[in-house]
């Protein structure tokens, strides 16, 4: 694995990237009979701009128009734009303003105003309103564009993986009885930042903790027979990857060994699942009806993942609800799982491309139920 | 320092006051005309429940009316909510839903609905409309509530602050020359998570790249003559603190000597302004005039601060634009600093509660610029 000095400053292709994208976002948004779109999530922020922005309370924003185009930040955030495809017009706002003048500024001229109505709160776009613009949804175009990733992009995305997979090994090693939850997940965090992650959550669990998805690990320590549900996630250079393994302590009860076989062949079914054209309900539907079909040993809690890129979470989503086709170059995170109460969870994820000629896994572990030492 | 182990579980205590908030709560939105009040951020949900939620792409939420309220969260966060107080009905919805419908028919019968307009996004806010309900901004009543913190709040800050000022004794002693910033950066985050926070953002920045408030930690190993901004903060039972001090390695410069007496300077001003009734730009105005006034050393490039308790940043801000009187029992994050390009950045800060008879600092940490081994 690279180290940190090691790997190129990425900033530099990503500034080039985001010129095509910009013109891409501005056809998008021209083509929905939109005058401007304005992008404010991080993730399409860094998107369109190469920069990824720290937002607090303080308004930033990406202003794409056919005439001129504008980045929008805090003049405490000034220098972190200096990368940014040149077309765009710096703007900052002092400490006496809350962006919104500056803004409307920005947007002067254009009436109708697609937003990303996931991200923007409800202060901004009423006060837009009461400026006198229309807001329409437009999340779907910024979405669109980053919903296919460039080989660049699947490129960082398997160096994230990379990475989280070295996490997980280690998280193995150090899983011995007495370990406590909370310390053992500090450590893989570490071990994850130290190597260059600007962002990382490893979700550890142990035993009946791991029956709840999304438990939150306390100063239980490990003991003789748990399951371990080991779910870690690490943002490097940008981009996230995501992966889950279990292990037990000692031999695996007749439960676990049930579960774990299980939740692999519904890992293997909704992998197979993934290809253009199917659906996020479709891939799920591969998943679920194993997993409903073993309801002795479990209950389905959620569904079979999302995509993942820039955020860790991204449409399309593996759910029941979701009826789009999926496109090609499309980055998915899979994780089926089963969780019985008591007793724990089982689930295992990878992170998959949606290819013409089949799934490509971007992780190269293991799949095994790993016994660590009881 | 109290251990993980050693710590009363809080959640029972905050079940009680969730009971009291949710009563203040209805007054404040029955005498605002509202009929019902939607409350959607992780920390305002806390405050009224006593669960902090893990929000992701799916809806959570607290109605707050006269007849009958409700929490709604996604099935897959259920368990969850069973310390939740027991007047709430409690609503969960499943993977086909995006929890609109459920939380239209929890707000049904009622039309005028306020919001947290700084959290709820707009396509939840327009979803509303488009099922007939009239959004109105709320988040200034709930935050009217939260501004003061109680007894039992200030002793959670506290009690962060007192892991974080842990956390600054140990990032000094181990800032050696060649360690490198994002490698101490993990190993202090670490430190704060093995100790319980649930939360932790150290910013530790070395030399010129303090020079940027808002940097991020890199590969730069630490360098003789550098300047050291060390800001940590953490989160511990649902509640933050932060704080900041310096160091340089080997004897100060003559630009750091005077910058760091500035600084300090600025911030003694900044707590004796704290006092209930002055206002966020009061504040801010005592700590500016002396860093304004020291230009030669350094420009001005943020606020005073800005409140702390749930949330890391929370309103009242200690800006210009802030002219509304600071309550008693407001704490307050009191940060001024002074930056350098090329030189780096000098930063003060302690959490201080607002009130009758002077302010209260939450930590006891020395107020001095730490020199370390050159």
């Amino acid at each position: 694995m690279a180290k940190i000095a090691e790997r190129p400053d990425p900033s530099a292709t990503m500034t080039d990237a985001a010129e095509t994208r910009l013109d891409r976002m501005l056809e998008a948004a021209t083509a929905a009979g939109l005058e401007a779109a304005l992008i404010t999530s991080d993730e399409s922020i860094a998107y369109l701009t190469g920069f990824k922005p720290m937002q607090l309370e303080r308004f930033f924003g990406v202003v794409v128009r056919p005439d001129r185009s504008a980045v929008i930040v805090p003049a405490l955030d000034r220098g972190q734009i200096d990368g940014a495809p040149r077309r765009l017009d710096r703007i900052s706002y002092g400490a006496e303003s809350d962006g919104i003048p500056e803004l409307a500024e920005a947007l002067a001229g254009t009436r109708k105003i697609g937003v990303e109505e996931d991200h923007i709160i409800y202060a901004r776009t009423s006060a837009l309103e009461q400026n006198g613009f229309e807001i329409a949804p437009a999340g779907g175009l910024v979405m669109g564009l980053r919903v296919q990733k460039d080989a660049a992009e699947i490129e960082r995305i398997r160096a994230a993986c990379e990475l989280v997979q070295e996490g997980l090994r280690r998280a193995f090693e150090w899983l011995t009885p007495g370990i406590v939850e909370q310390a053992l997940n500090a450590r893989v965090e570490a071990f994850l930042r130290e190597q260059g992650a600007t962002d990382a959550h490893p979700l550890i669990l142990f035993g009946e903790n791991a029956a709840n998805p999304h438990g939150n690990p306390g100063p239980r320590e490990l003991q003789p027979g748990d399951v371990v549900c080991a779910d870690l996630s690490a943002c490097l250079d940008g981009y996230w990857g995501d992966l889950t393994r279990c292990a037990t302590v000692g031999p695996p009860s007749e439960w676990a060994s049930q579960a774990w076989q299980v939740v692999f062949e519904a890992q293997q079914a909704a992998n197979a699942a993934a290809q253009p054209g199917a659906t996020g309900r479709d891939v799920d539907a591969a998943q679920r009806e194993l997993i409903e079909a073993a309801s002795d040993l479990g209950a389905c809690l959620h569904g079979a993942g999302h995509a993942i890129g820039l955020s860790i979470h991204e449409p399309p989503f593996l759910v029941p609800r979701w009826t789009e086709p999926l496109a090609e170059q499309t980055v998915l995170t899979i994780e089926p799982g089963i969780y019985r109460a008591g007793l724990g969870g089982i689930r295992l994820e990878d992170d998959v491309v949606v290819r013409e000629n089949g799934p490509e896994i971007l992780s190269n572990l293991a799949l095994e139920f790993t016994e660590v030492g009881g």
